[in-house]
């Protein structure tokens, strides 16, 4: 069997053990305090290009969305505008909702919000004589990529930027899959520009190559307060936080996140090209490493002889949506076995 | 100035003051443990034909809805479904996230859910592979009437309930309206009625004539469980209860609840009729003391000479939709005054 | 029977009742935002000399401290030093908490702190290496008069100022029994002291002669921000908000607010007397209305006989602790009743 | 330098790396549901002798103690009873008050609490007439061993079960650093008397040997509802949940758990011997791998050349307490030169 289901389906690049054996007889201080930390915030802030960026490292996505959006909004009236089929809105349980907050969830278009409908929902709060009766919107929360793949452009993230300047809301940018939205070939923004316009973003790791792990940057001098505190708070401050930093490290040092997504996306694509030639409806366009599908139970029952992946919701009786993920660890043997298994269908 | 604007911009019906006077020199047992209170509970008691009621009685509707939710979601895990036109969606600054618990708010029509609406979402989840991974849904909320002052028919409710029974959810109604939604001319539901279907509701009293107040009622033993420590724990237990045990003892010992929300729901279609003959579109078709139209500005402009009436959204640059509103306090007299400025727009 | 258990036994004093019936028929805008209540902050601010104070009015003692405390506290890292004894420790079920605050609960003497222990605790936090690991304490909660009936002198209150000051923490003042602590013989302290003093503070309403009701007032900038949505959040912003300024109007237009405490007061040591001739121990020597003695049980039957009054732990197996409690609304009749019976103890 | 400070000062075992290794190549099912947590699940059973006990596995300590104690109390109004110097109270920065829980933290004698000292809390609120006004004590949350190293007899946990089948409250026991305390001299508890007696516990992985990693063991049916839920809701159900299961896989199979502490504790009776033929105050008789003591600060100056160590908070202008640490990867050669460096003070 062969997994095309997700990308945390294997343990880490070869180097992150590697290095992790390396270290293992060295003593550091603990929480987040030691050197490799240190280095690691060096060689992230090289991408960067903004001196004043302060970076955190934290085991998983959920822990950062919540911690992200925690200290964004300073008031429990504070509402976070986000995508109906956004992670935080679909996929973390209410995790959101538990630390008091409500989510302003609008209707997507293949996973992205414009800047219109923030600005429309921005304004309805600000022109309502019942400011006090509803939850006042205080941040915008966007995923990059989107949850079906999709990546915003430079200038529909700069148009989002500008309605958050208008209507002072912060620019929360959840990036578990950030490596993969980078190396799409339709991508034209680089980590400096995202971290140009974003408060608070975090670049994934577990899906992207670590064990696990997340970093976390801070753009904005206000959200940067206490952020260590609420880490602590949410049980997110890791005792041995070297081991997130030397897995940073190793990824940042010389590029390598760069690069492992870079196959990946293009791994995809062989896929979609046998997708596209065997006239499979696409559910969702995707520019990343997730695939989405309109396919029949039939074609399903006979890819799952062989391999993983995921379906998801139903169409109709015949139909379902499926989900085809490739990953940092997908070999392109993997992909092209993948690709014939769906040109025989 | 006549107010149409809401059934809230008056004091309380005579009875009232003149029984809060008559026992004021009077001393009882504090937090609502007192023998007014306790006569109180059989008042209404006496609608419900349901022995096993238990009666609390808080100080407004948000308090009540904080509370019937909470009571009735014992997990932080558990969201309620509700429409997305909802008191707890759009007009209580988020007061239900705050107490951590997430809403699955459902496009309503006219302000109402559908049990086909609901059995969607519970089997969306009941069928789900991800369970851990999104939010349970626990309960159903529901107003009766509604935000636009539509009700549910008993055949409605009866659908509904069904659909709570085979997901295991609990039905919680929000009766802040609750008497002029009993008055309605199309309404076939008695208390009885209601009492027979909900888990938890509650039976408003501040729009309804008291000074303020509203009393919950728990049918299902569940939810009973540290419902008066829950009404300490938000505040909610009130020094002096038999002031809300008074209140409602007034209301419900002969009847006059019911009474004096027939007056307002006949008066409201006086003015119905004018806007009917008018020509005037309905934003929506309301059953009860409140009604929606649309509007020109020029209209709007001229009605506020006279008159207090909530301006809502805008339709366009032209039109915006309107509430008014009549309360147990409005008189004949007030409700023509309104009718005819209506027929000479 | 007479009660002597609290003062929040009876409805209200008279002019409140006859001034809701004067304005009983006048409608009024919605959630405080009217013209008595307009009216009753001038009368409020009268006695405060301050210009920059803001005022709002809550239902109860319980909804004013979890506002208090939400709003002063802005992190939820941040937690509040408070007596081990303070009604937020020991009767709100947990409230706070239920914020996400922790309680930072230190020893009290006759339900005090003094400024020595808030200075150790805030320095214990200052000089940590741990700050990441513990709560940071960012207000300090007292009440005026305390638990106990202990109030705290001008230069007592100055000291715990001066700390705050030093250690940039809120002074949050809980007044449920303000008018007791002003009125009492060894009190140095006006209303525009505690008001210099405090951040935040409340003025208390239900056990000072109102029906119902709290009036916040806030000096500190920073802790007006969102108070009303807050308040809104909470449950705490009545619609019919002008019975709150009604009463507050009726209480400090005239001073009627100080009078009657006096009374109550003086009844106080008319009790107080008695018990001091007849030997009785005090469990803590009380400035104002509330009295607290150790009684042997079979005093107490005697005792209960005739008069409600609180019986609270025991001491060992023949002793308890009790409380008797004047309000405005004891009579000298009363009072002298009780002190008689304890003199024939 | 040598680390004494802490026991999370190193990476892993070496047995540990070597099993991420083997299987790095190999895919998995997500969040915990593969086949390697399968097999660590059975290997900690077989220390457990209960088939019914439930076992799930957590990054770190405070996100273990907020899941137990949120799962434990399913009411927002219920309390948790700890040792005023326990981890949750004094170094989780507010964590359980942060899910809306009251910590009723009792005085604690060596980090321990008694028997006696939770029935008096217990049954406080037992047989309060006032209950609705206070926090229900739920649960009782001790460690094992305490934040003071020392440890609990059988004697003791059967007489505080006692307690808790009494006042039906659950124990929740913090095992951070079980390894040690099953390894001390004068302990005569096994896994399977802690499980016996337990609701719900977790052995700590952190402090004993893991990368990272602890193991939830809960035995209460009622606590097991939805706890994976609970997991995702709070960030804690890490996507590659094999990482954890492998290292307790690695750790359990064959007992090496066991055995790597009992050499970190017969280290720690080294120095303790060595402070012993000094004369050095303990601060607290320690049975395990933390020794506290009382030492001028010209000692602590002079070791502290050479040496990592904890140094805690001042006893007066000339004395400090500090903690010794010794861990899993200490070696013998270690621990004789900090006895060596304390006999030449």
């Amino acid at each position: 069997m062969i997994r095309c289901n997700n990308d945390y389906s294997r343990g880490a690049h070869p180097a992150i053990l590697k290095a992790l054996e390396e270290i293992n007889e060295t003593s550091f201080g603990g929480y987040g305090t030691d050197e490799i930390c240190e280095t690691a915030r060096k060689d992230i802030a090289k991408y960067l290009d903004c001196p004043n960026a302060e970076i955190h490292f934290v085991v998983g996505g959920t822990q950062a969305n919540v911690l992200m959006i925690e200290a964004a909004l300073t008031r429990k009236y504070h509402g976070v505008i986000c995508a109906n089929s956004g992670h935080i809105n679909v996929h973390e349980s209410g995790s959101i909702e538990n630390t008091g907050h409500k989510l302003l969830a609008l209707p997507a278009v293949d996973g992205k919000l414009s800047a219109e409908q923030i600005a429309d929902e921005a304004e309805a709060f600000r022109s309502s004589p019942l400011q006090e009766h509803i939850c006042e919107p205080k941040a915008v929360y966007i995923s990059f990529p989107t949850e079906y793949g999709t990546i915003y452009s430079k200038k529909e993230l700069r148009e989002i930027r500008a309605v958050c300047d208008e209507y002072k809301l912060h620019l929360i940018i959840d990036g578990a899959r950030m490596s993969y939205g980078l190396a799409s070939e339709r991508n034209d923004l680089t980590l400096a520009d995202i971290c140009d316009m974003a408060d608070i973003f975090y670049i994934g790791g577990t899906k992207c190559g670590l064990l696990f792990g997340e970093a976390v940057v801070i753009t904005n001098d206000e959200i940067k307060v206490g952020f260590r505190n609420y880490m602590k708070l949410y049980g997110a401050l890791l005792a041995k936080g070297w081991l997130l930093g030397l897995q940073f490290h190793v990824m940042f040092a010389d590029g390598l996140y760069f690069d492992i997504a870079k196959d990946a996306v293009e791994y995809a694509e062989i896929i979609k090209y046998e997708c596209l030639k065997k006239g499979l409806a696409p559910y969702v366009v995707s520019d990343t490493n997730q695939l989405f599908y309109v396919m029949s139970k039939e074609m399903i029952a006979k890819l799952e002889e062989d391999f993983f992946f995921e379906v998801m919701d139903p169409v109709d009786n015949k139909y379902n949506i499926i989900r085809f993920c490739t990953s940092w660890s997908t070999t392109r043997e993997e992909a092209e076995a993948l690709a014939d298994a769906i040109s025989m269908l």
